[in-house]
């Protein structure tokens, strides 16, 4: 963690600590009164924290917060839902390399017992993309959308949702590779292990996607997203 | 997986599959005689391999090599030792990602209980690297060497190392962003949780190593390294 990220209502600059955030204080950094630290506001401004009042319950912090956070990242990410393990992975990476807009998608292969994930309730979403960003020192929550079929997704949705952007499919099989240093906004999707079926890359390309490769070889998803996006836009 | 990696030495184009990699094509693949997969001989060509033998024991492949492996990278890569369950997942990023030439040194923020792990030993370093190559289709296995104290390395070999490519340490603090695509050979260093302190930061810059971020977001080592190499060597 290089950030506490704070995600209740402040009220006059001050903001209690306790649980996870509070752990981390007190056995990582060793808190005292008087120490400062990084802090953000959910959404908000980042700045710093100092400790007035600390207990085994809670600590007390004064605010300080005037800076912005770091810019959202131009992408759309369609991602085919990982399995649970990899999915509590994936939705801090993306959250730590400034992803704000992600669609967890279906697919062929995708099992289907991965949708029954408790790691999928919102609390479970959320407490994960918070670590992403007090990793990466964000404030900025990423929105995630659940699209449990494939086609009424590309068909009904999709169309629209691509408009204005560049729509890209990350895919071994084909000759373009994924370009570097794009200007445009993206839509990117990738694939689950295994990859996409044709049916599916077919439909991508049926509205408009290109499918694109990422060298010659084979990433699983965990490093995918992060080679993807920092080769779309290295900053 | 996505290809079988065939360690042991080739006879008359036939190879005993069993263990590990048997039990996957028998689970994953629900494999049968007559069947067919991509395999690759360790530091040599990639192919297929079909089974003529199949019991629970074991499987005879006989194979048909012909294909090069991917091109190496033309990186040396410096990693401050990560802790023990990390380190497994990265010796199978950069195996992946086509990392060659790995160093993993010490730093000031290494905990000294990391170098104790047996994780280090070069049986259980191998057995990640294969799955790396197993997942990216890439047969050559990279060269593991560990330097368990920083300033003897940097000063007595390092220097030699870095003779003849780009030396790179990613730091977050500093003002020059990493390049995009380059064309050269490069020595880049990544830093432990926290980063490398500024001691060392000096002493690699000293010999020649330029620091450069990845961006306003901290990166954790295993989105860093894809990240990197994503956006030095595009492909």
């Amino acid at each position: 963690m290089n950030m506490l990220l704070l995600t209740a209502t402040l009220s006059d600059n001050t903001y209690k600590v306790s649980g996870r955030q509070l752990e981390h204080l007190l056995d990582v950094h060793k808190a005292k009164i008087g120490d400062s630290f990084k802090v953000g506001h959910v959404n908000g401004l980042m700045g710093t924290g100092s400790i007035v009042q600390l207990d085994n319950e809670q600590a007390i912090l004064t605010l300080d917060l005037s800076l912005d956070p770091p810019p959202s990242l131009p992408l759309t990410l369609l991602l085919a839902l990982p399995r649970p393990k990899m999915l509590r992975r994936t939705l801090q990476t993306i959250a730590a390399m400034g992803v704000k807009n992600l669609y967890l998608i279906n697919s062929s292969r995708v099992e289907k017992s991965f949708w029954q994930s408790p790691f999928l309730s919102p609390d479970a979403i959320e407490e994960q993309l918070i670590l992403g960003l007090e990793q990466a020192r964000d404030t900025v929550l990423p929105t995630v959308h659940l699209r449990k079929l494939f086609k009424p997704f590309v068909e009904d949705e999709l169309r629209d949702l691509i408009n204005g952007t560049t729509p890209l499919v990350a895919h071994p099989n084909t000759e373009e590779s994924c370009p570097v240093n794009t200007p445009q906004k993206v839509t990117l999707a990738i694939g689950p292990e295994g990859g996409f079926i044709p049916y599916e890359i077919d439909k991508l390309v049926d509205i408009g996607f290109k499918a694109v490769h990422l060298g010659p070889r084979i990433l699983r998803v965990e490093n995918a997203v992060p080679s993807i996006i920092s080769r779309l836009f290295p900053g």
